[in-house]
């Protein structure tokens, strides 16, 4: 059908003319409830209160919908979403939620209601220890970055996966500006605690750092390694303390391997660092920085077991190259990622300080010297990832690092 | 119109049927001839006799034209040389054919008949001299280089000059399998001189330069820098003393910067190895080496000027960072550029020796153990740039490390 905006009058009718999602919600009484937290989309609760099934309805808007009409960001960000999840239904179906119906020509995808599951960045402020998790998130980010890179598929896949992505450009451009520019200097947009204002203006005059950040961002830009959820933090993980879910991939693009891992390595530090100032439960940052390392080992080995499972791909042919030297490319190769992953966490890190968008572990400490405090803790932490990430030897040196920070 | 190939008998129909074809032909007898030398597309010569006027119609078939139809080849191809001869001709109109028609229905163009210019390659084993070459080629490379890249041009349109070309995926395959892969191990499609079969067996079981010809390899397949001509070798230049035309972007894509750097540097350096055994005409290989210097050394200073007239694209904003560290930031960035063109320079030169296209300045020495000494060299010279292409200085390191080999 084409596109028209649904409301919560309309959602009923449109998904009851679906026959999967009747079949799915069967007979029974349905109540349709908006959940208020989308910053960008609608998205409701479709419950068959008879039964107790459920899903979710989620539709673009031609806008930013926290913002309204007068802020135009284009509806085929949706399709983005669908085709992303879509790639990851096919490869880690028990890591993402179920998509009963997709539609790209109403911006509207229909999927699993994760009831029994919160936004991890909740779960990390209330000191949840979620024993599987490392486990869960670095299959994901193995499978899903070497499945959709040139060291698996054949040339002609690669192109064809980057021609469905590549025209997620104003989602990209977001990331361009907001976590790789305007966090950094003087801009209209930014959101600076009025009790740091020197340290803003100390920061945005400083330019070592900036060089590298420009060197990070032109990665950003210009590297196709593989598909990239994009946005991979915190609040895009729905969680139990049995399953994980990653959520929200709207942002997807292929891009550099590093950026996804980055990105959930800076929000489990930020999450490190507000702990010092909300809990001050030493042992709860002991098991942030132990999941840190965990993921980041586990990625590699996950990744490294693959990449020997698939010895021909767009990149490599069987006989070119003998098993030693194929093993010191890897190891390059793994090295690099790893340098990116640092680089762009530092970003990511320091972006939050004083750009548009904070994060609640860091922003919402309620005493304003305590979050003076973490906010400044993370910008020292941020700054210095993107200053050091191409010498910063392994996932222990980082966290070593890190902890020599305060 | 609908695709259907044209032939000698048929091109003159159609080309008149064109309105500003028939303008410019104006009346007068036609003739219509082949020209035999086309490897991949039809290419026939129209000449009114009457008035001397000619032109230039290009057609690819679905298949390689020197092959046969035994051997399938996507006629989209001319979809990208189409794209390409047009960015150029916006951009630098003095260095390409001016196009009279294009069809990319019909995988046709027409075109400016270059009857004043030769292949480059030919002049060059000919021994002429080019005064205004390096000046001229220096232009299209730092033009069509930096005005296609994200240092010029915004997010949304580097990201829809990349969806122009993403797809041509059956030429960008052919780079990647003949330039960094087979030519380099024991393949069917290798054409390997009898005399240097131990050479080549040889050469296939060393892997240190292996690892680093990978290295290039994934460059090559996933640095989306700028629109690359693609096959910039001397055979794709057509010039005399006064003019230059760079001809044939059929390879086009969105590539890696030192990709046509390294492309024309690797053909003139084959140039010059194959002088030592055709004319040991030192005078003019230090012609050569001079004219490699020029274009790199003017190649960058217009590129570099070309950045500092526009100091705002989708990497850089204005106000960022401060002027020194943007300068240091930009001596990095060209020297990556500069890395990269010699790496990609040697596995060009590496790939001409055993693998299936060599170039006439060498396969064509007809003494058969000048010949086999000018593969020699080329293998030698070609994989010490494949080794060490990371840690050569500038342009007058390169230079001087060539003629230390011999």
């Amino acid at each position: 059908m084409s596109y028209q905006i649904l409301t919560i009058d309309t959602v009923k009718e449109y998904i009851l003319n679906i026959d999967s999602i009747k079949n799915y919600l069967e007979n029974g009484e349905i109540t349709i409830s908006e959940i208020g937290d989308g910053n960008l989309n609608f998205v409701y609760i479709v419950t068959n209160i008879t039964n107790g099934k459920s899903l979710i309805v989620k539709q673009a808007v031609p806008y930013l919908r926290i913002a309204g009409e007068g802020f135009p960001l284009s509806r085929e960000r949706m399709n983005y979403e669908i085709r992303a999840l879509t790639f990851y239904s096919e490869l880690v179906p028990h890591l993402v939620p179920k998509i009963y119906h997709a539609d790209e020509d109403m911006s509207l995808i229909i999927m699993e209601n994760l009831s029994e599951h919160i936004i991890m960045r909740k779960g990390l402020i209330d000191r949840v220890i979620y024993p599987h998790f490392s486990e869960h998130i670095s299959t994901f980010l193995a499978q899903t970055l070497f499945y959709s890179s040139s060291l698996y598929l054949d040339s002609s896949q690669k192109r064809a996966l980057i021609d469905r992505f590549n025209s997620n450009t104003e989602l990209c451009k977001l990331t361009e500006d907001f976590v790789f520019t305007l966090a950094f200097m003087e801009d209209g947009t930014n959101d600076i605690n009025p009790d740091l204002l020197a340290e803003a203006k100390e920061l945005f005059s400083q330019n070592d750092f900036k060089k590298k950040l420009l060197k990070l961002k032109y990665i950003f830009m210009t590297q196709t390694d593989a598909l990239l959820h994009g946005d991979l933090h915190t609040g895009s993980i729905m969680l139990n303390e049995e399953e994980t879910y990653v959520i929200d991939p709207e942002f997807a693009f292929v891009g550099a391997f590093g950026f996804d891992i980055g990105a959930l390595i800076a929000n489990m530090i930020n999450s490190y660092i507000s702990h010092f100032y909300r809990s001050q439960d030493s042992e709860y940052q002991a098991w942030i920085l132990d999941s840190i390392k965990e993921i980041y080992t586990k990625f590699e080995e996950k990744f490294l077991e693959l990449w020997l499972q698939h010895p021909n791909s767009a990149l490599l042919k069987e006989g070119f190259i003998a098993k030693n030297e194929l093993d010191e490319f890897k190891k390059e190769f793994m090295q690099n990622i790893f340098s990116q992953s640092v680089g762009f966490a530092g970003a990511k890190i320091g972006r939050r300080v004083f750009g548009i968008a904070g994060v609640e572990d860091i922003r919402g400490i309620e005493d304003k010297h305590k979050r003076k405090e973490a906010e400044l803790m993370a910008l020292k932490i941020g700054k210095y990832l993107i200053l050091n990430y191409e010498s910063i030897m392994d996932v222990d040196d980082l966290i070593e690092r890190i902890q020599g920070i305060n």
